[in-house]
């Protein structure tokens, strides 16, 4: 990263990053923020690049972030409404790439909800073109992950001595496996994951995680708690118990966080689903810091846009 | 208005406004627009301002009259896709009205069609952010009053002793909550509602309003006669006749026009039913003042706006 | 052209210019583009003036790349979504022209899948506005003629001593439709049609055009082979073979590519149907200026929204 020879065009996952990679960009979003009020800037450092958002999964938050990103910036935004689209018409996707490639797109901020498809599009649009993976099934979800981190790092100070957990369906979430990717990328040397069996991959304590089945035991003494949204329609699994069954076993309450640390923070990527895998009071509670995610998020994405160019 | 102590953080009703309040609004409009061409300007007063329109019920002509005015302001105006946003994947209104906050909205244009949904928002919101109403069910939609009131102004001068006639469906109509309201302010001293039984509120008398049910009689001598738009969906119910019989019996012709003064002049806050509630001649004949109306909404919601800052 | 005093106002078709119009408008989209790198310019020319799209078909192609060239031009660019518009809730079209004209639009985009829509409208609004028919039912999509024709003189020079073949449907094809009347008034002497019976309209023999139902024959010693998209839905109509014989029959492949001159051009205006009307190696070959064609598209609309200014 101090290496601009090797400054990557893409950012299509957080294992396309080392620890210095991470370290720059976090003072990168540090630039993008004032220190003392949080308010974000505004900058003529995209002026002229044209950014477009091609979202096959729909989504208000993510893109209304990368937008207003991309706007302070200063740099020309387009949303893709595939909907009405010519990917509708039976034009393949890379054809809806080519084709806005060649009205001269620069960066390309991709959802989809099969996973691999930000990268398939990198590998083929041209050498100054840049493509950010904005979500692609359950595969990575790398600014996440990055705003997650910049979020801890904001508390915490430093990563090694902390411990963090993830309470949730980690085996369907793409934030979870960036973040597990992030937080081993910067050194935290004890990283849990609690949940019931069914929605912990089971490969994941090869990489140096804990696995805990019941949440008393996993947040004791944790630093950070990510808690994960629990999507309705997994319910229909016959493996999972009922939404209040679940949220007596692993809903996030503040008497099972009184177990983790005094000053541990409580995360969400959201959308939330209150009184599933958190409780209001809880997300709403002196330790959440789940607004201020969303905050570091716009300015995350802002490094990243700024840091590819 | 004077006193910049008592300045208002929202719009959320007429009746938030007195006399002064909407008389200091009418000169901030008279400043958004040239007097001769009546072409609007265009200024950096919103500079730096971020303005965000969560339309939770379809609309496209007063949501591009508010970013028309947002941009006309030099404002960072967003538009958020309710039908695609998180809301849908069940997160609460104020879970995603907090997450446009955290991304640094200083302003949001709410419509929805759950009246009492702005101020609820309103409620809520950090010290510097605003709301302006922008239609909430069956309850106000104070920048619509606001610009048939400056229509009426820059028509007939001043309020006092206008005879103003409005017609239709009264009941469901939030303009016309919002309108009697505003000459009530005003100190319009004739006052009148005309339509069916069914569509006139049963309390509306006590408020010095007249209400006729033949429309022939509410036209006498009428200076402004405001036309209301008839949902169709509301022929639906057994105590309303057809929309032929709703013509015949309450539909403004240019034969009841001439009932009126012959300067009066013929308002509609559309979209219009030509047929319905108004013949087509007559909206678009010499009283009518319609367009006029548009070309002042977008105004007025530059005054609002530059006003709450 | 030359002469400001008979500049056109509005472009609805290709029949609407003469030779030095078409001359000019070509002159004009060079000076936004970089001669070498083909980069799309950005200028003010447009300051101060807003654009509005009034897209009754959806289209995501067009639409962007006709928002592009506003913007690059400095314009306050509007789309104007018609699913949620007064349209739908019984307001004639008339009436949302006439609304957002009061907004003080100062230019319309329109699409409509009925023809005539755009010319019925330019001839009803304000003096000042103009109208550019982006597409309307099977009649006429001038800037995607004006488009082709700028391709077609980018790598051929000029048109007389051409030979262009249009391939395909040319019956439903505005389009073609609208090159055809192109390359005419641009004094190409031998213009061929290749295409099923049922798909090339009667009348275009009388027109100076040579019709061919064998596309072998067709493609000998061709400068330009223009491919038309043939619309899934048409195989429905009983006459027309299934997709494969269509290919078979008509499809553009290398083997058919090489009976046409060898620096033959290979042209479509998108969105393709690989495999239907076109051989996918063909579509990425070296002959074809496919994507080419996209760039210059935004260029020649920079051009068009420039001259009717």
């Amino acid at each position: 990263m101090t290496n601009t020879a090797n400054k990557p065009r893409h950012l299509l996952s957080i294992e396309d990053l080392n620890y210095s990679d991470i370290e720059h960009l976090f003072q990168l979003t540090d630039s993008m923020i004032d220190k003392d009020t949080l308010a974000l800037k505004k900058m003529a450092s995209l002026d002229g690049v044209t950014v477009m958002s091609l979202f096959f999964e729909p989504s208000t938050r993510t893109r209304t972030s990368f937008e207003i990103a991309a706007r302070r910036l200063s740099a020309d935004y387009y949303h893709i409404d595939i909907k009405t689209s010519a990917t509708h018409k039976g034009e393949s996707l890379l054809d809806t790439v080519y084709n806005l490639q060649a009205m001269q797109a620069d960066m390309f901020i991709v959802r989809h909800n099969v996973g691999g498809t930000p990268p398939f599009i990198a590998q083929t649009v041209a050498p100054h073109v840049s493509v950010i993976n904005a979500g692609d099934g359950s595969n990575a979800h790398p600014t996440q992950a990055l705003l997650d981190m910049y979020t801890i790092r904001h508390h915490k100070g430093n990563f090694e001595n902390l411990s963090v957990a993830i309470v949730g369906d980690v085996f369907h979430s793409r934030v979870a496996r960036s973040q597990l990717q992030a937080l081993t990328t910067l050194g935290v040397k004890d990283i849990r994951v609690i949940g019931p069996q069914v929605l912990i991959p089971k490969d994941v304590e090869h990489k140096g995680v804990t696995v805990f089945h019941d949440i008393e035991s996993g947040l004791q003494e944790a630093d950070v708690v990510v808690t994960l949204r629990l999507q309705k329609e997994r319910f229909a699994n016959p493996q999972l118990p009922t939404e209040e069954e679940y949220f007596n076993q692993f809903g996030l309450t503040g008497q099972r966080l009184a177990l983790a640390k005094p000053d541990a923070i409580v995360m969400h990527p959201g959308p939330m689903n209150r009184g599933v895998e958190i409780a209001s009071d809880v997300a709403d509670g002196a330790q959440s810091v789940i607004l201020q995610q969303v905050t570091f998020g716009v300015a995350t994405r802002m490094a990243v846009m700024s840091y590819l160019r």
